[in-house]
């Protein structure tokens, strides 16, 4: 496959998109970016690195993140699954804040992937390693050989200032008692993990042990194959909120967006893909991304169906 | 791939789950059956069948026929694919017969493979061919090689006796201006199409064609192969009730259960299977036949992801 | 009381609402009435009726029959109070004809003023007395004092057109068994009840029952006082829609409204009113009625409060 | 009326109810009380109380407080009744800690006597005398004519401790923007209000307002009449949780329970009564209580109906 050809072929069809949509404007931080940036990555099993566009301007991960840290609570519980018996694998049916299912529910999170599952995520990790975003960076600055990740600390800053609706989600969570850790932590670590910069290049190189079973950047095992598959599997039925059944219908590969306009797609055994485009449809995904993957299957025929 | 000797494998393994669970027992026709039958069959994309235990004995095929409404739909609709505007292709997150859902959405299903969808599905498919549940009778015969297959005038008769609450979210529906047809006439084509008795066999046959890319059994073209990659997404993301996720996760493979115990799963470019074992968990959804897939992956390989 | 100045001193004050809101037009025969008509009625416990305005205009009264079919099967259940097991006394916090409450509670509505409850309870007036619209027909007539209240059969044939909703919660709640005659014969009887024309002078001495803690116009006793009075706190909190509280706060008195533009209300010991404006609010209540009844209670003081 | 016999009859009916349901065990200061106490005290407008049982023996009134602070919030407000655009007066429709009610109605809770709009109350009597607490206490020292009242430092720690669901509801309203001070502050003066420790005759007392049409005990005016008599209309609509219409039903007497056991209930221009039995059923409101106010409008006929 001539990655480079492909991705120049995606790019000339997903820009006219760019732009669309709404750039993420909860946060200041955020809104400041331009809505018409455009980039997009692959990296093959082997660790290349194909890229077009704004492939190596660092953009915030935000929501990515949820497929960082849920594959490193997998890691660091060995063969235990216990994460599983506080929070679903279903998708939720409702808008990726929302308490009403969390309540029905007795604050068992439906999957991850939704704001109160990655709190749920995040304080497992934070359990497990004594310091869940920090664990985080070093593992992204790892896969991605990228030493100069970081924090943004404005955008984590600025989260928590405009953090109440998380803030209410984790001591929701803790009044079922599904919260091992104080909750201003648990938010301060989730909010630190979404704060970090990446461009497409980092990510769809941190994200390469998805497409290779499990095994990392450096031929080491993080995860067996039947865990990294079940990654794949919640990103393909939760990973892009309220609309991931649109998403398999029209891209047909698992995924996880972001709403700093990031997305990464996984065809399992072959590559990892990031694309980027801050200008976010009505459920929060990036408007040129979604095109951008469509594509790439089209032209590829790499759908997992 | 020595299917006869992977079939005897899975079904080693898969026979001690027969018999738990719960049979149906909405209604008497459905009640009679020994929860502990248990068959399996794979037809592959050249249309060899293989099979091991009750893999030829029919059953009430109930949701399962979903899978063949949808698929005659986009088939007989052309490019026009305007049956995506009054019903969605998102998990429900609810149960599958949930009304509240449909009430905060004015009428638009979320999938169609919910009840409330697959009626509106019904309902589309009598516009376009004037009797839905003979079209799909026919059709199954023929993809099948099974000219005896028949409706079950019992169970459709006892489903219609019971349907109360199928007839409710008919008529609900109705009030969102979201049937073109007669509520008792829906009601009564989907009945009829939920009552058709097949085998393991007739169904692996019969759902070849998802694991042809939209070919037939006759090597003529039902659906274009973008058509039938996306019924299987939404079989993957909707297809098993309230518990896709999971099974997604445990599976790995697109897939559409019964209440009758039948499960239909797509492995794309190779094969189709069909599992039957009558004993339900608490979604709805075989306990043997899910065993019998998670292990036929398992041995295969071939989770999509 | 000089109820007749009280009257004319009320008229002026509300009439200027008279006018404002919607007339309901999901039907086509309510949609025809002028929005600005308006008349208001008060039956004093000893049969004296005064008005003022269309007092003696009929109009369509529709879920203002809830009150008298409530009351119909009090009277008819003798001290048995059987219907309670079937549908609740509390407010339901939900539009009219939500489907959700009924789903969450096992199909046993929150109270008998909400469509499903009046359903279950127009249901168990067919069974107890053998023909539901007739009887409350006949003991409106003779409450009124006039011979010549008849069904609208305009109003009751158009609400069978457009009365899918009502048909799904009445099949909703059957297939939890909560109904004992068949759906559609219960949805024509609840049609043709409240398809009834009256004016605010039938409704006023139809209600006086209400007043007089149980007594019926003649005399004779209809229900024990603890069952008027019962009925006027299920009125109170339950009798205008999801406006019930606001209702109370403004009026402080029980009251019944229908989408025909009218509403009742009790002083208990005292007097029965009937105001009528076709304009409703967006919950479904007269405008110029809801002002009609505020002023009454400020020029009187007589709210129970 | 002779009062002291009325009671004495009352609590003889109603003292084999004490013992039965479950004292409230969220936290441990609460658990201690003995199930079967039982007291109940009468406040004429005159400011003479009548008691009999345990009528002088203190009790954390709890949800009881929620009353007070309306009242005073509204006698702070002046004739701007601004505080209906940040909270409903309509009944719930789910228990009482709901968070979905809240979600739908984008932060605005349903009435001021379910917690979260308690807590939207608190903070607007924060924001209008700079100590909501402080300002309660007070009050009901002069109201109530007994200068120890005092909060139970235990109680509201108790209540910090175990809070989450409280502060989940605050951080949840504060995104919405709906709370003027920070979250924790709140809060805290919320438990505050609700440690404070009260007796039957305290409360009877301390409520007399509500029966005099907004007289202070010293004859000076806390709240116009139209304003006394409103929050006894949101008193019998919202005042007991998810029972408001049984208790209207039954009782037909505005009326606010806390889970300590005490429920306050008035006539209008006549009394306010407080009854005290810890323990509670399944709605949180006292069983012994609710039996004790059944009887008084029974024997008295003073229900508002």
């Amino acid at each position: 496959m001539d990655y480079q050809a492909v991705l120049e072929e995606v790019a000339a069809y997903a820009r006219p998109y760019a732009g669309q949509g709404q750039v993420a404007d909860y946060i200041p931080a955020l809104e400041r970016v331009a809505a018409d940036r455009f980039g997009i990555a692959v990296a093959d099993i082997n660790g290349e690195v194909y890229g077009v566009g704004d492939w190596e301007t660092p953009f915030s991960v935000q929501s990515i993140s949820k497929t960082f840290s849920l594959a490193l609570v997998m890691a660091h519980s060995g063969t235990t699954e216990d994460i599983w018996s506080r929070v679903g694998r279903e998708p939720s049916g409702t808008p990726f804040n929302s308490l009403v299912q969390l309540e029905w529910e007795n604050g068992i999170p439906r999957n991850p992937f939704i704001n109160s599952g990655a709190l749920v995520v995040t304080d497992r990790l934070q359990t497990l390693t004594g310091d869940a975003s920090t664990t985080m960076l070093h593992f992204l600055r790892e896969e991605s050989g990228n030493p100069d990740l970081a924090f943004d600390q404005a955008v984590a800053g600025s989260e928590a200032e405009h953090g109440d609706r998380n803030t209410a989600l984790g001591y929701f969570m803790s009044s079922f008692g599904n919260l091992e850790n104080p909750v201003p932590s648990v938010i301060e670590h989730y909010f630190w993990q979404c704060s970090i910069e990446m461009s497409c290049r980092d990510l769809a190189a941190a994200g390469g042990f998805l497409a290779r079973h499990g095994l990392r950047a450096d031929g080491s095992r993080l995860l067996e194959a039947r865990e990294a598959k079940r990654i794949n599997a919640v990103m393909l039925t939760c990973g892009t909120y309220d609309a991931a059944g649109e998403f398999a219908y029209r891209v047909g590969l698992p995924a996880k967006s972001g709403v700093g306009g990031g997305i990464i797609a996984v065809v399992p055994g072959r590559c990892t893909l990031c694309v980027w485009s801050p200008g976010l449809d009505a459920r929060g995904n990036s408007v040129a991304g979604a095109a951008a993957l469509d594509h790439f299957t089209t032209l590829t025929g790499w759908s997992v169906f």
